[in-house]
């Protein structure tokens, strides 16, 4: 038998159900259990799932694959050049293509449809209508650059496809994008009405749209990020909204979270900050608990697990 | 040559536009013109564009074709019983399709991943991230009922395609929908995920979303009218969104617009009003121009009109 030892975010119903399909005697959930003796339980669990904390991970000896709860890994970084590299790291990554991909979108359509001002308004109790009308923009036909050729990537780009956007995708030097270079990117930014940003954090996409290349953005167009703050020069990002220079942004992701009270992007016009909440859905721990069943499954059958972390690659 | 006579509402480039490709000579502006001289010059145009007096519209012997500025045209009703029915009427149906559509779905996507809630965060400059991932849905693979099968709910569809929803249209008694009878909606009302209602104002379509009809839908559902407000009960409306019955509502037409300061649809929770901004478009003046252009160029072709409006099926 497996041991199992949980620290996921579940809510009851996930609870029951790994329980009911996993058998209630191999399955431990810290929870559940008394502080003093969590650790050691989890010590002697051959499989994890949550994101525990890295000073026992860096104990275990019994531990041969740990499911993370996240897509982002950047605490566990340290089992690159470590003993522990053998145990197989795996995230969410497909999970939080969805609703990633739907916030991204739905930010867009918030900003040409003004959803935002109209929640407003509604608080206020004030029908504008007509004047609003001549300030609305629509999403049909539009240009959009989607930086990141990943799952959320490819997410969005399908979900343009029902608008008839022209999509140009960039991606790493191989795969399934269109564009793959800076020049190759700096080509085509002063022609797009939207710009994503769905970027891992790389060495190569740390500060890539930085002043200069925010330079090169078309007139009134919008900037999307939904992949990592550290993608964008937040400064630079705030002046071209300030001066009108971008027409808008939607911003999931800052470098500080959550994002100081006296952070200029508070204050941008034309600005929805979506405070990382981009992967959340109501059935997330139910998405959870489905992928954690999955792997288990492939585990249990010594078959390849999907969404295993590449440390070396950072993604 | 053609006298046309022009009340629409155009910015100064569209105006422009149609001098240059008309000549100056043929069209004749109202807002250029000395009030006491408009009606005058409006009855000896032979073609016109705006929505112009119906008392005018009632003198007028040389009038061949009208261009409504709108897709509504309930003020010019009095059109069929009247000597008047021999002059061709042409509305805006075409141009609305896309803003409308968008509406709809931006409306959606902003209950769905909570953009209104995250706009008024903002003002309050108050992150709060993390609790609200859990109350966010996505749209993808959602049932969706359009009921309405005109030029707005195909529109609405394809950009749902991109969502792998499943889409079930609700038309009139021929034509590209999948169901076609009350008893058919009330058997399929029950498993949607999100109603929308794109209906055009006709006998069978007043009250269709009646109190008896929403009963029927789905705990949790999103009710959407980018139509006419006359399809919707707005009493049993706005008790099933405060019960909860209904999980939110898009509202972009109302019985009363402006809606009045005391109307209950201004707190109906998750329910966003988009005052009757969905055929809105920033470049609304300019496809105003270029529909007008286009019809008129088939008039004077002698060719069929686009979107010429039959009073007697009243859309």
């Amino acid at each position: 038998m497996t041991n199992i030892f949980v620290d996921a975010t579940l809510e009851v119903e996930e609870k029951n159900m790994l329980k009911e399909k996993i058998g209630a005697a191999n399955l431990l959930f810290r929870e559940e259990l008394p502080v003093a003796d969590q650790k050691k339980h989890f010590l002697q669990a051959e499989v994890a799932f949550g994101n525990l904390p890295s000073a026992w991970l860096k104990e275990t000896t019994q531990l041969r694959w740990l499911q993370l709860e996240s897509t982002g890994f950047n605490e566990y970084l340290w089992f690159q050049n470590s003993p522990q590299n053998q145990i197989t790291v795996t995230n969410l990554k497909g999970m939080y293509g969805i609703p990633v991909a739907e916030t991204a979108v739905a930010g867009i359509m918030t900003l040409y449809r003004a959803t935002d001002q109209l929640a407003l308004l509604k608080v206020g109790k004030k029908w504008i209508g007509k004047p609003l009308r001549h300030h609305l923009s629509t999403l049909h036909r539009r240009k959009v650059l989607i930086a990141g050729g990943g799952a959320i990537g490819g997410t969005i780009k399908q979900m343009l496809s029902g608008f008839q956007c022209e999509v140009t995708v960039l991606g790493k030097s191989s795969g399934d994008a269109d564009i793959y270079t800076h020049e190759e990117l700096d080509a085509v930014l002063p022609h797009m009405d939207v710009v994503i940003s769905c970027l891992p954090e790389t060495r190569e996409t740390v500060n890539m749209f930085n002043r200069e290349r925010l330079g090169l953005f078309k007139p009134k167009s919008i900037f999307v990020n939904v992949g990592r703050g550290s993608a964008v020069d937040e400064t630079a990002l705030v002046e071209a909204l300030n001066t009108g220079k971008l027409g808008g942004s939607v911003i999931d992701v800052t470098h500080t979270e959550p994002l100081p009270a006296d952070h200029p992007l508070w204050n941008c016009p034309n600005t929805l900050l979506t405070q990382h909440t981009g992967g959340g859905s109501s059935d997330e721990p139910l998405h959870k608990a489905f992928i954690f069943l999955d792997n288990l499954n492939r585990y249990l059958k010594g078959e390849p697990l999907q969404y295993v972390i590449d440390f070396a690659r950072k993604y």
